[in-house]
């Protein structure tokens, strides 16, 4: 759950982070920033703010920032309504990414910190400013942000948020709380 | 065509305002920059220059720039190997765009200055940083900067620039001359 001075805090240092990066927003956006705390109550290390830009049948694009170390717990895109699961390409903005895919790589590797939520996947990429990496449907992933935090762009397919598989099974996306 | 001493100059341009907006690049990238002039060798008025990010089977992003008062010719995007036309979201970034599609609205009325290509749509959309719009396929379009350039972000299905039409058809896109 998150109580409402949390989700003004993030929503603030959200705004805050994209206004620093030249990213320009509508009035209308500035109050549309979504803080996810994944249902675990621990914001600062387990969750994740964004503002959806467009959302149409066949395309989505994002723009995501994550405090510093914050992680977005592991999950994957599976098939909804009938359609293959999203796939989704991550841009580095600003700050540092880590993020861990299906593949070669061992937890003891990780330069991540190891999140208080089950992860199981450990093929390691670092995302700079600049870098990017696109994401296969039904691909286990998760991600966590250097010590500066970071800004991510994501385009994607059609997003349904609320349809992700999470491995760490306490995990509900749905309860955003604004 | 393009002369590699206008490609040089427009690259350098749009690398220049990339930068100035903070919008990070890889050096492979920075390379990689496009410069159209749609086979009219009046590239000041009508042209396009343009980074594709991310071109999938199923999803692309480019970030756009036109100089002051350019051009992007009137044009839509068909069915492609099968699949239906492109759709795209236009998303300002930094300047001003004026986007015409069909709909109501007149060639008198236009803000925008009248290219010396053909055009014969007139719905008037003015984007400023923040400010998106999604064109459907098959919908006839053209766009302009204001007088100070423009940014433009797209986010879109896969990208067949080569398969566009253009109302003009004095133009080809596939000549970019790099």
């Amino acid at each position: 759950m998150i109580t409402k001075q949390q989700f003004k805090e993030n929503s603030e240092k959200t705004l805050q982070a994209f206004e620093k990066a030249g990213i320009a927003l509508t009035e209308k956006e500035r109050n549309e920033i979504e803080v996810a705390d994944f249902n675990l109550s621990d914001l600062n290390r387990v969750g994740l703010q964004l503002l959806v830009y467009v959302n149409t049948e066949r395309v989505c694009a994002k723009e995501m920032y994550l405090l510093p170390n914050q992680t977005c717990p592991q999950h994957r895109h599976i098939i909804t309504a009938g359609k293959q699961g999203k796939e989704e390409t991550f841009r580095c903005r600003k700050g540092l990414c880590y993020l861990y895919v299906e593949g070669e790589g061992k937890k003891e590797d990780a330069r991540a910190k190891i999140p208080p939520t089950d992860v199981d996947v450990f093929h390691e990429i670092v995302l700079y400013p600049g870098q990017e990496y696109t994401i296969k449907p039904y691909t286990w992933h998760w991600f966590q942000a250097g010590e500066n935090g970071a800004i991510i762009s994501e385009f994607s397919t059609h997003s349904t948020d609320e349809t992700d598989e999470f491995l760490d099974k306490r995990i509900l996306r749905a309860p955003e709380v604004r």
